[in-house]
């Protein structure tokens, strides 16, 4: 899990101080054995450490190539034999913690606020800057870019070519293709709404996730697009968002939907291609929405929908029942 | 459709021109006929063209003063004879055409985010302004109104006597008139979420339309009123919108309405006069509510509703079949 | 109801005046009796007025300690006799006429927009302020707070230690306890959305309450938090609110709450301590919510809760029924 937004602060980590954060007894360990880095069950390299507590995920944890991965008593038969094990009663929490020990920062809000160094450098290239303005030096702009007034853009975030940005944005921890359109007051990468509770406080997530905004995205005006904890939160190529929606964490959008005002999306929710969502329809964290799948207005989805589904109701059914039940 | 937001890029273009772009063999048409402009039906002129595709609006068609009107094969037989039939099979997006070549810049966002030209004119008539404000000097502000911080207003909006507009609000393709209050962060006049589908690639509908904010509407805080596309978006007097509401393009509310906070109006719907309406509540797009209607919070409104109902649910009923269904 | 964010207007009110505009024909008063302030039922000092119209006060009644009371002829034996009774048609009505007497600012929206003297006081105790920041002179920030760009904090608001204020943030008539984290976009202290007609005229609610934010509450993005008008607005310690959440005026939320994305919680609703609510519900006004209560997304609650309840559905039932009727 390459992020370069965030420093990390420690080089690595010794193996025992892990089995140690989860009360594991790892009798037969190297006790000088280093972690380098975290990552996730697919991309972990093998001197980084990850963790498995989905069975979703069980063909990651067969390929997996980490050199450990926390997980809990029940999964570790499937993790690839090379992995070593390193069983806990939190798994996710635990790995947490190992990723704040690297990247501390990245629960932190608006940690560098005052600390741009603004940029002059976007003179050349035809991009138009509006007043009032803060785009930290380090910040890739594309040829031909316009951006509003009173515009944000934190360090390192990267924005494409042809890319209209309105006014009052706040862009961070973020990557946008070319050709994107970006409304006024829209917030983009922020840390999502994501706690645990350990000895009766409120710890928030690490969120070392990006947001990835591929090319032709089109985002409406006071919309909040969380970055992701773990992984990225993505928005797929041509896919077009309305107003006023919130799109929360881990979130995974396919290319060429169509996402109406005031949707909500919660956490780490996976929606196909061609997906079209009418106006007010919330759907549920956790979840899998088909490709080409149509979602009423004010619909609430609370289960995985099938491809080509037309869902709509509350909770959202097939169409046909929902009309048939409200004749 | 006179509109001075936008400058026509041409001066006219040439019915056979039009004819074309909607595969409609003409050979009858005098080849140098000019069109001047587009229109709707109701108030296109002589040398302009408009569109009839929904029968709804048969009383205008009938009475229509345009040269000519693109429709379809159905509804060619109820325009006014005078009035030279275009038959398309799209009719609605062979229109848009026709006015984005008119008017290529009415489909674009924030297209002149940094050209404004700052006025100085202000510091009569008691007009307040606070700081970092980007008002072009096009802009009509009357006596006694009162603008925050980093508000922008861009050309050739009008804003009355004695309005209130919060901070962080931009206004742009607009008129308000007297007594008008909006709060903090609200955007008013953007272009709405429209698009058609042509050769697999979006296109989004061009928006000559403005908002009409009439004398005494109260708009809270961070909502926002789209403009409309090809007639007005229009808020009756001393009507009042509560925080985070959402105003599709071309919606038409009445007077004395009261809207509560985080409703949704998608787009072309008109509602009535006295119309309340609760909290959450959705409406959908292009249908008709009577004056004095009552919408429960949170309905999902997805009919048309007559003068005086009381409704509630999702989809909304009456009050008394959702009570009654609910005990 | 001592209220320093708003300079009381007149020294006294004489009672005669109060009870000639609620229409009372108090024939026994003393004459010059003088009334000094305003109160709510159970705060009024002996020199103020208070209201009583609803039995769900009937306790501070009985112990109130106003010179005066107005309320209605049914409710009127239930007021501690030392209490004078003015009764009126419309106790809350004649009320807020007598608040705005005392507070004619208090339903004015940025009533002071452009009147900052700006504090230069804050460079020690590490406090960092973005740029283009207008913060009064009179607002306390404590040790260690961060805020972030074009924030604006208006006359007499108090910040405490610790806390991170993101950009384009709105705080007026405000307290923040320590820890606190407000997230970028959000508006917190304006008037709410409350109006009386009179004359077939609208007329809005004094707004003379507070926000309240307890220590380590998190509030999201773009979220709208409104003012109390005659009590205050209080989110308790170590809540947390996600983005683009309404709290109306009135409302007071417990202790240790989670509200997730998109809530909105209509006025006077008050909600117990550890409450879980899901994204995109709403919570109609003046309701009671106990502790310990979950409510699920999309919810629409309209009656009181009691503790350790949950509930899901619209109307929301106990959460059991909602998946019967739902299988």
């Amino acid at each position: 899990m390459v992020n370069h937004f965030f420093k990390k602060k420690k080089k690595y980590i010794l193996l025992t101080d892990i089995t140690k954060l989860c009360n594991f007894d790892a009798k037969f360990f190297l006790k000088n054995q280093k972690i380098y880095n975290v990552g996730n069950l697919r991309e972990a390299k093998s001197n980084e450490i990850t963790f498995f507590d989905n069975l979703n995920y069980e063909k990651d944890a067969i390929s997996c190539k980490a050199f450990a991965c926390i997980t809990n008593e029940r999964f570790a038969k499937f993790l690839n034999k090379e992995v070593m094990p390193i069983i806990s009663k939190k798994p996710l929490l635990d790995f947490y913690k190992v990723v704040k020990i690297f990247y501390p920062d990245s629960s932190v809000d608006n940690e560098n606020i005052v600390s741009f160094k603004i940029s002059k450098k976007f003179s050349k290239k035809n991009i138009s800057i509006g007043s009032n303005c803060l785009i930290d030096q380090t910040v890739q702009i594309g040829s031909n870019t316009k951006i509003g007034n009173n515009v944000f853009i934190k360090p390192k975030v990267s924005i494409g070519r042809n890319c209209i940005i309105g006014s009052n944005v706040i862009i961070e921890n973020s990557f946008l293709g070319d050709n994107v359109i970006i409304k006024s007051g829209t917030l983009i990468g922020q840390t999502g709404f994501g706690f645990y509770i350990e000895n009766n406080k409120r710890i928030k997530f690490p969120h070392i996730g990006r947001v990835i905004i591929e090319n032709g995205v089109i985002i409406g005006s006071l919309c909040t697009i969380d970055r992701g904890s773990l992984t990225d939160t993505i928005i797929g190529e041509f896919s077009s968002i309305d107003n006023q929606v919130q799109v929360a964490h881990n979130v995974k959008i396919g290319h060429h939907c169509m996402i109406a005002s005031q949707v909500g999306i919660a956490g780490s929710t996976i929606i196909g291609n061609k997906v079209q969502i009418g106006g007010q329809a919330g759907i549920s964290g956790h979840l899998k929405i088909g490709n080409n799948v149509k979602i009423g207005g004010k619909s609430g989805v609370v289960k995985d929908i099938e491809d080509n589904q037309t869902v709509m109701g509350y909770p959202a059914t097939n169409i046909k029942s929902f009309l048939k039940n409200n004749k």
